[in-house]
């Protein structure tokens, strides 16, 4: 593209980063901010930044936080002997929104999959392992989308898990086969969580 | 939705702004952000800050310019008997890239659409008229968008005009009824302008 000014150029190619943006999307959005009152694009550039720069990662659950405890860790009102392993922070607010769990959660901050490169020890697996280990913990739940990579990252959990003596669930398979977890409606989500069955092996 | 954090509430919250951003998909581009370095974050925030604090508007044509006056209208390889209005920037930048147009520009920033309560003051129009006084401007070419609003403009502008002895043109429509002009392609688009034809008001 042909832009008559560099700082119309850089926001472009900015917005053009994010994923599911492309040149011309980004050009829109771009125009639009600039339409928009000074003090308004301020805000949207600060909320950016003070994301990036001040926020915390949970140290119990790694959930994202604006504390070094997040909420529902630090909750008396929630059973903290039942853990639900989740992918990411889109999974705890797609299962908040059920309101049918009352345990606390555990992310990974990702999947096993070796097509990416992403292995056991880019995910928070140590940390679920030392969490376990006091035996405070009665179950895990694991909640993860029903995908390739979803079911590998269950089935090595189970492997590192068994050792120890806690309920091991994954949420009923309610959910098509290579749904992502985020996009499923919150009836059946809510169901999956009630009717959660003990984990099977089918490969062993 | 159900954040875990006010930071991360405030930036999907600034993200579901924008047009054609819904809530998930402000929350898909946050987290996008929030996985990458701070510095690269820091670059997006300070190119969208600088780029609404910065950028100035052409006294010429009003076209989005780094300078006072713009790049197109500052150069002597330009054609400045020849004025082509259009809409907004995003039409500069599709006729520049055809590569067939060596005049100059006029951004009317909008067309005229009492729908959407955007009359002929809230144009560039009166100083579309000034700057055709001096004579030197022998063609206005009016490249709007075949749509309702376009017409209204080309049918408003015609009359502002006629009083200056100049060649009022409009491009070939060769572009079907009710087409974007920023999404014709460059071929059609640069035949259009190529084939330009005297202005004829069918409507008196």
């Amino acid at each position: 593209m042909n832009f008559s000014s560099k700082l119309l150029e850089d926001a472009v190619a900015e917005f053009a980063k994010l994923p599911g943006v492309g040149q011309k999307t980004a050009l829109r959005l771009v125009l639009h901010l600039l339409a928009r009152e000074k003090e308004e694009v301020a805000r949207f550039s600060t909320a950016v930044n003070r994301l990036r720069n001040e926020i915390q990662f949970c140290s119990t659950c790694h959930n994202i936080s604006d504390s070094a405890i997040c909420e529902i860790c630090s909750s008396p009102k929630r059973d903290h002997s039942l853990v639900c392993v989740v992918e990411d922070t889109r999974d705890v607010m797609a299962i908040e929104n059920t309101n049918q769990y009352n345990g606390v959660y555990h992310v990974l901050g990702g999947l096993i999959s070796p097509m990416d490169g992403v292995g056991p020890s880019d995910l928070q697996v140590d940390t679920l392992v030392e969490r376990l280990k006091d035996g405070e913990v009665k179950e895990t739940i694991f909640a993860l989308s029903a995908t390739m990579e979803g079911d590998t990252t269950i089935f090595y959990l189970h492997k590192r898990l068994k050792q120890f003596d806690i309920n091991i669930s994954t949420i009923a398979r309610g959910i098509a086969f290579g749904g992502e977890l985020e996009y499923v409606d919150e009836i059946t989500l809510g169901r999956s969580i009630v009717t959660r069955v003990p984990y099977q092996n089918s490969l062993s």
